[in-house]
């Protein structure tokens, strides 16, 4: 599989079960989750890094399959990659600094992560980055990992955490490096991760930085309709007309769609390659760029989800505010979404509808269906179609899809959430929630400091984890502080650890 | 089962591992663990409480088989029995006490733990008790629950804790009971569960009173010999002829039996119903009153592990001081052991080796051979036989018995407990260890206190969790204050949660 397309999953099979909502709500079913799956083929240049040579070693550690239960199975071995850079650790209690790895091989989570190489010369760091089981080449049950509940059932966020402690603590033995602080890192659901495997391992890492982390993503902690909202507001900031336009395009779609000839008319004025069988076809696609641009406007080009330049919205909002008046709002609103499609002007038509899944793995989809239930809405205001969120219908598809019951409640009965300021006001130390207005992400993490050592580091203009990109010229000041601050903080924590020695 | 032996699992398996070890170190064989339902079986009055007419209703929550996989069988329900009192909680808002049950029916502890009847009215507490998984009427598979890995697989701490969470925040929700701040209290291994969901859980219980909790008594963070150099200390205490003799009647013992018709004499030496098979039968009828009455060295008469009279160390060290110069060691130590097993004197003869397990289930059995590891040896300092601990020999017997392999090391990693006076320095918050050095649990507790609000209470002569037992006229002083010390301290806890509110 596509490395890039692994990080886009955990975004995409959220807005999957929104997609689907709203399509129910419309009565027209679309199938789960293979709306995503054409979401991702919409793409038509996965951005998985030319130069696959990372400065790293690979590795394999013997994990157990089941650490919870000692069942039959529970002890069953397998084979979880890690890799490792030792370039700028001179001794064996210098720091440690693990990136958690989420949905995802780890090749491409390491190489979206240069911060972790940027700072680790300042602290002598071993950097270590860890597989995700069954992501990757860390498949528990090898090619079969993903063929029944009873493969995937061991696919859980504790499972993860368990195998990062077990992984680490067998680690620092080998390199007799019991002494030295470990400190983790993760950006999105590997920030999720990071945070949580501070809080329940503490005697294992004694600091995390969880960047763009939606912890609180879950049942009502946050208001269901905050993500779509978020996106919206980073339309509107840039010009209310493009929101405009955006917002009143989904009913101009859906009119076409009903003419006589209104799918071969959409087909032209979309560039199908071929001629288009739903209307919810272009709709997801539209849908799909708006979304992953907002998490992605970063203040430098990149190619992180797509080739995209610097402030990708406010390119798209040039784009829509720039055409004459009376001119179609689907014209425009095809022209926008073409920049997160086809920055390069490369393409020349699209494929909307193809629906196979060439990668054959959908871990996301399953963690989706089973702890990571986040409800999402669409309200009034946003520049979506409203929809509501109907747990119904996400358990129905999960039971359709996977055979398998969701437990809504369960991240926040296991990692908590609900008046977290509270929680952990006298609990817990040493994390950083770092996190970026513009990423609608941003809505369902930490905002504020909870504790003098539990941060929050917002920064208005930020985007998706900005702050684990490696370092560049043009960065703005505001990013280029934002680090700076985490590394003061991480050297606060690790000055104090030696201390407490 | 009766309810009293349940609470005897936790010791008596861990020294039945310690006394298979060294008979193998003898070069000869224990059924392991056999042993230590002998020791159960010699003591010929259960003290089940005469009475069960606790003032609790009874409820069962569907809980369920599997927190941490989605396997098919992970969603399987079983009822989890607990206990209520709600006598003195005038407000869905006023604090809720919650004991993390331990390995035994749930009536036990709570006819156990009068501690938090006796505080209940002063804190408007509604009371909670909480059946661990396996044990009393909370089994997952009915009476199926021990028959093989496939269904005793799921009895482990980890399980059983994720148990806590679910029903607590269930209970709080059906009482409307969420603002409610809720503590949890446990003894012995309890104390572990609740020392364990306060570090694990904080967004559940907003702190843990873990009494008697030798959450350091794994992999090597103790001295394996410490807790029968306690053992020994408690008697050495008393009197040093006392240590002496014990010392020195195991050698006495094991000549005795070589001779000719040894057995025999043994047999009537020590009153024995049947004639005697083995010797061993004998030394770990010896072993296990020597071992419990220190555990249970309470400063007033009770009825908790055997009906014995107040500070029985002290009555059983003067009953072996109190013999004419030149009385057979063996004659002395019978007659000590006799305040253990025969304080009523009613009982004519001891039945030896018993080898039947009337009450079918050994769930501590199972958990001592999975997670809980605790390594022993006995030091040519203590009182007892030398001998070492052996891991190979822990992990064959354990494989013989339940075909399961144990993880000797997956409590700290789980838990930690290694360095635990740096890792929680910041970390947590709101725990008291509460410790009495007469206990030899007290060896693998937290004995100092670690930050402002993670507190150690030790008592000099206290016992195995004698502050949980209900409070009576004759209790010491030093027992009343340190009761006094918990009942303060909580009341700042939940003062300041009110506060933070």
């Amino acid at each position: 599989m596509s490395s890039s397309l692994h990080q886009l999953f955990i975004f995409i099979i959220i807005i999957s079960f929104t997609t689907t909502t709203i399509t129910r709500v419309n009565s027209i079913p679309v199938p789960f989750p293979e709306t995503l799956k054409q979401s991702l083929i919409h793409n038509p240049k996965p951005t998985k890094p030319s130069s696959p040579s990372l400065p790293v070693t690979t590795h394999y550690f013997p994990q157990i399959l089941d650490h919870f239960t000692f069942t039959p199975n529970s002890s069953k071995l397998f084979s979880q990659k890690y890799l490792l850079n030792s370039t700028f650790w001179p001794s064996s209690s210098s720091p440690i600094f693990v990136y958690t790895g989420n949905e995802g091989d780890i090749e491409w989570f390491t190489s979206n992560t240069g911060f972790m190489f940027d700072i680790a010369p300042t602290f002598n760091a071993l950097l270590v980055f860890i597989e995700h089981r069954f992501y990757g080449e860390s498949l528990p049950f090898g090619n079969d990992s993903y063929t029944s509940t009873d493969t995937l059932g061991y696919l859980t966020s504790t499972q993860a955490l368990a195998d990062y402690a077990a992984l680490i603590k067998s680690l620092k033995h080998n390199l007799s490096a019991q002494a030295a602080p470990v400190v983790v890192f993760g950006g999105s659901y590997g920030g999720m991760l990071a945070a949580w495997f501070r809080l329940k391992y503490p005697h294992i890492a004694m600091g995390a930085l969880a960047s763009s982390a939606p912890i609180l993503q879950f049942d009502k902690i946050v208001p269901w309709s905050s993500f779509y909202d978020a996106v919206s507001q980073d339309y509107k900031d840039e010009s209310m007309n493009c929101f405009e336009v955006i917002k009143e395009s989904w009913d101009v779609l859906m009119q076409v769609a009903a003419t006589k000839n209104g799918l071969l008319q959409l087909s032209k004025t979309f560039k199908s390659c071929k001629k288009l069988q739903s209307v919810y076809s272009v709709r997801d696609w539209l849908w799909t760029a708006f979304v992953y641009t907002a998490m992605v406007d970063y203040p430098t080009p990149a190619n992180f989800m797509a080739s995209l330049p610097a402030y990708p919205v406010k390119q798209m909002c040039r784009i829509i505010d720039g055409f004459p008046k009376g001119t179609n709002k689907l014209d425009k609103v095809f022209a926008a979404a073409s920049v997160y499609y086809n920055y390069s002007g490369d393409v020349k038509c699209f494929d909307f509808e193809g629906s196979s899944d060439p990668h054959g793995l959908n871990g996301w989809g399953w963690q989706a269906c089973t702890e990571m239930v986040m409800p999402m809405n669409c309200s009034n205001e946003s520049m979506f179609p409203p929809s509501s969120y109907d747990y119904k219908q996400t358990e129905a598809s999960c039971y359709f899809k996977y055979g398998v019951q969701p437990r809504p409640h369960w991240i926040t009965t296991e990692y908590g959430g609900n008046r977290i300021e509270k929680v952990l006001k006298r609990f817990g130390s040493n994390i950083i929630f770092s996190n970026g207005l513009r990423d609608p992400w941003s809505r369902g993490g930490v905002l504020k400091n909870i504790s003098p050592s539990i941060i929050a580091l917002v920064t208005e203009k930020g985007a998706h984890h900005v702050d684990f990109r490696t370092a560049t010229k043009d960065d703005p000041k505001w990013l280029i502080e934002q680090r700076e601050n985490e590394i003061k903080i991480i050297k606060q924590w690790i000055d104090q650890y030696y201390k407490d020695l």
